[in-house]
């Protein structure tokens, strides 16, 4: 029996699309989309964020590795309008406390760190920072990470607005609300900084 | 007309049920789950790695934040076995690499990085490399943050046999790999290291 052109080729389309299928699900699993869909935020609509939902959130930052598992981190939870504006007030990096809704402030403990050090304290606390920005994306809220640490008056302004001891380095201010979709996220892929087995 | 007691207790509950689902719903979103689901894993079964999966990784990573958006950062994604060995020789911190099916250096550029500074370039490269870790569970693959940075010889030795130059730190060396199952993920939360609005 012959088979016409167009039903070989049908079959041959086939034949072809369950991989072309399973390699696209492969692609974009949950996760990596959020990884992607992750942006700075800095325009929130001033609605309050729930307790529970900055539970989750800080608990995801917890859920980061650190050096031999110290856990060299502390996190001040600020939803307090008034401690809120008090850390608007003292740092212009970080305006958009105006209409957030919270915001986290990661605190990284040398003390605690392995080896005691300051770079494996702030090295643990970035990790979990991310977990928080990644976190915060996925249950449709928005952030965006100030940075407070290496900037010696900025981390005197957070220490002395929120009672954080002088050993504590307040490694940023996150703050934290409901977007008002006027950010979009970057393409920021540079296939120029890939190595493939060696420099 | 009077009901009986179990219809009133099966409305009572029926009335319940709905935002307990809804909460339940909230608390458990696919990345969130990656987030906590994520360890560290150390053994490997020894399979192969595809490179498609490798490059969906090291793509997740340059999805990190950074600041002013300086993106101070490289990759080096290893693949070759003689290399892989030849850090496993060096590296006593980093035997996995036996098993692994490839390894990603994650590279920080501090001469990129927001005012040329070393801290912010470690930050940055942090976050990124929390994404690679998040991205490689997502896919069902293992990983380990294993660190070169700040320690000196580690840094001079994957340096030396990856080719990298001299003013770049390599913050770590990541082996990636089909992981045996041997690691569980830790419960790491701790209330005592949350803060609410102030220290």
């Amino acid at each position: 029996m012959r088979r016409p052109a167009w039903l070989a080729l049908s079959l041959a389309l086939a034949a072809c699309s369950q991989p072309i299928a399973e390699q696209q699900e492969r692609r974009s699993n949950e996760t990596l989309s959020t990884i992607h869909r992750r942006r700075s935020v800095r325009s929130f609509t001033g609605a309050p964020v729930e307790r529970s939902q900055l539970e989750q959130i800080v608990r995801a930052g917890m859920a980061a590795p650190s050096a031999i598992n110290k856990q060299p981190w502390a996190f001040v939870v600020v939803t307090d309008r008034a401690q809120l504006d008090a850390l608007n007030a003292g740092l212009p990096s970080a305006k958009m406390l105006e209409k957030a809704g919270a915001a986290i402030v990661v605190c990284a403990l040398p003390g605690e760190a392995a080896r005691q050090s300051r770079d494996f304290a702030v090295i643990d606390t970035s990790a979990a920072s991310q977990n928080i920005l990644l976190a915060v994306e996925s249950l449709g809220l928005g952030a965006v990470w100030t940075a407070a640490f290496p900037d010696e008056e900025r981390m005197r302004i957070v220490r002395q607005t929120l009672g954080i001891p002088e050993e504590v380095l307040p490694l940023n201010v996150i703050p934290i609300g409901h977007p008002t979709g006027a950010e979009k996220p970057k393409d920021k892929y540079r296939a120029d900084r890939i190595h493939w087995d060696r420099w």
